[in-house]
């Protein structure tokens, strides 16, 4: 008889996660109770934002507990369904998690047509790393036309598609990734006006030579000493959309220098969660599937294989060892 | 024949400000041109935002050049007018500097009534930091009722109308001050529901006390270490207006290190000049007026006497020295 195999927080982190943090587990294919379907996963989406759950500090979410399955988005198909809106066969995004068998409400199930974009980019630029791009850049940051907006993590899920919105909406896009790969990408696939490798010791430099006007908007995604530097070539009445800080989710906090230009150039800095208002996601979604199926915003995956690759799939994403969107491929 | 007498920056301040950075020249007084007005000035407005016209660095305002008179707020009277709006006699508010007698075109003068408002309160809450208080409490901070704000430099000209108004408008006021006089001041005088003393060496813990149900507003006039602490309080969803970061103004930038609270509690965080936006001034006055002429909102004044000693008490003020709005009696 086939069984389920899941993927538990073992342990707690205590600085970098590490690998025994989790501990792949068997157990029986659960049964769907009513109104309840069970889905089987094809693709897992490993985000930054799981980190936090990692971790027993107060934040916005409560953490995952010590034994329980990971938390996270999946992509898959209804085996078995006792909810009216669903049948078998069915392709559906939600919140399964770390593992190949699941059960939900259909209340927290999301049904997607893979006919014309396929299963998995419903966990990227048409899923929550999408939405998160269009409502840190369209809401908080607001760019006009002309206008220069800067993305950190411009080669991942959540920057590539933040760049490629910004140029739509006619603003200059600079991108910051690590690496020369990834910074070619940037701007010769996706179209990017410049992007600086911040690993090539010069970012200074690079920022002010690729934002000869200054920075309007900024869609932040790691923090720490890239976002200082940003902070000081911001120009007046500028706009800083705080997503993520991944490089400081596992070491001290870097001790920021130019909270000053906050005062000097009035900058509005907002922090938001895109759970926090789920009005957003059907004009957002609507917008992006639009771009997306017409070619005008283009996506990378990295595929990790199997269940039991998770966790170093994971590992390797906090440490920006992914190249666009980190999968995990739960099925042949 | 009487002569003018004047303060004009004689160098540029290394670090802290020094007397010597300062000159007091004598030169005859001005004549007014077409549509000009000579004012003969009784009160200066010393404020913290003139530490960064003494420097010559990029900021939102273009600096002081050596040799030139300080910049400042002046209330006084007209002694001759070619302005058909003002005539001699008449009590104005203007921008005319550290100075006896002052020249300035009709248009940056403001007439106003100091038979129930005395004329040195049109510098203070019924002025440049009353509206600055209005401003970032009211526009930036929103609080609704029953929040917590909270305030630094509580008993200043900005941080007393602060807390007053978030009474008035239903918040819970929390001032922070240097000293058991200010605090007592604040509680007692000012009506605020609570005040820490910064100085006394307890400030996470006293904060935590003060402020049971966390904080939904800063507004943040000194910065530094206060600053990053109260970021550490801040419940989801609240607001920071950044007014001033007087204890950054003269030392080395404060390494902050909770800025991941703007992430994970949502917090927008803005910075705001009061100047940007005139159109907010009116109906500044109009309610503050209305609070100050029936005593619901009351104010401190800390004299000092003759234009002389200006650069002491502006140095004093950058201490902390003050209690209260910092002015200089011009008139005997």
């Amino acid at each position: 008889m086939e069984k389920n195999q899941k993927i538990v927080l073992a342990s707690r982190p205590a600085a970098w996660v590490e690998e025994s943090n989790f501990r792949l587990e068997e157990s029986a294919i659960p049964e769907p109770g009513p109104n309840q379907v069970l889905v089987r996963n094809h693709w897992l989406s490993l985000d930054p934002y799981m980190r936090g759950r990692m971790s027993d500090v107060k934040s916005y979410a409560t953490p995952v507990q010590i034994g329980e399955v990971m938390v996270g988005g999946t992509a898959g198909e209804v085996v078995k369904s006792n909810h009216p809106k669903f049948a078998a066969g069915d392709k559906v995004v939600g919140p399964l998690g770390w593992q190949l068998y699941g059960v939900a409400d259909g209340a927290a199930l999301q049904k997607v047509d893979a006919s014309v974009i396929p299963l998995s980019a419903w966990l990227g630029p048409v899923g929550m790393p999408g939405v998160t791009a269009w409502v840190g850049l369209l809401d908080i940051c607001a760019p006009k036309p002309g206008e220069t907006v800067v993305v950190t993590a411009a080669s991942g899920a959540v920057g590539s598609v933040v760049g490629q919105l910004a140029k739509i909406h006619g603003a200059r896009a600079v991108g910051i990734a690590g690496g020369a790969d990834k910074c070619r990408y940037v701007v010769d696939e996706l179209g990017f006006d410049a992007c600086i490798d911040y690993k090539a010791g010069n970012l200074r430099g690079d920022l002010k030579e690729a934002t000869p006007k200054g920075i309007d908007c900024v869609f932040e995604n790691v923090g720490g000493e890239i976002f200082d530097t940003l902070l000081g070539r911001m120009n007046p009445f500028s706009r800083i959309a705080v997503c993520g800080l991944i490089s400081q989710y596992n070491s001290a906090p870097y001790p920021m220098q130019n909270i000053g230009s906050v005062l000097i150039n009035r900058i509005k800095m907002q922090g938001f969660i895109v759970s926090d208002d789920l009005t957003r996601w059907p004009p957002a979604l609507k917008e992006i599937a639009g771009h997306v199926a017409a070619g005008r915003i283009k996506y990378r995956e990295s595929v990790a294989n199997g269940l039991a690759n998770a966790p170093a799939a994971f590992i390797s994403l906090l440490k920006g060892g992914n190249f666009g969107k980190q999968l995990v491929k739960l099925s042949e």
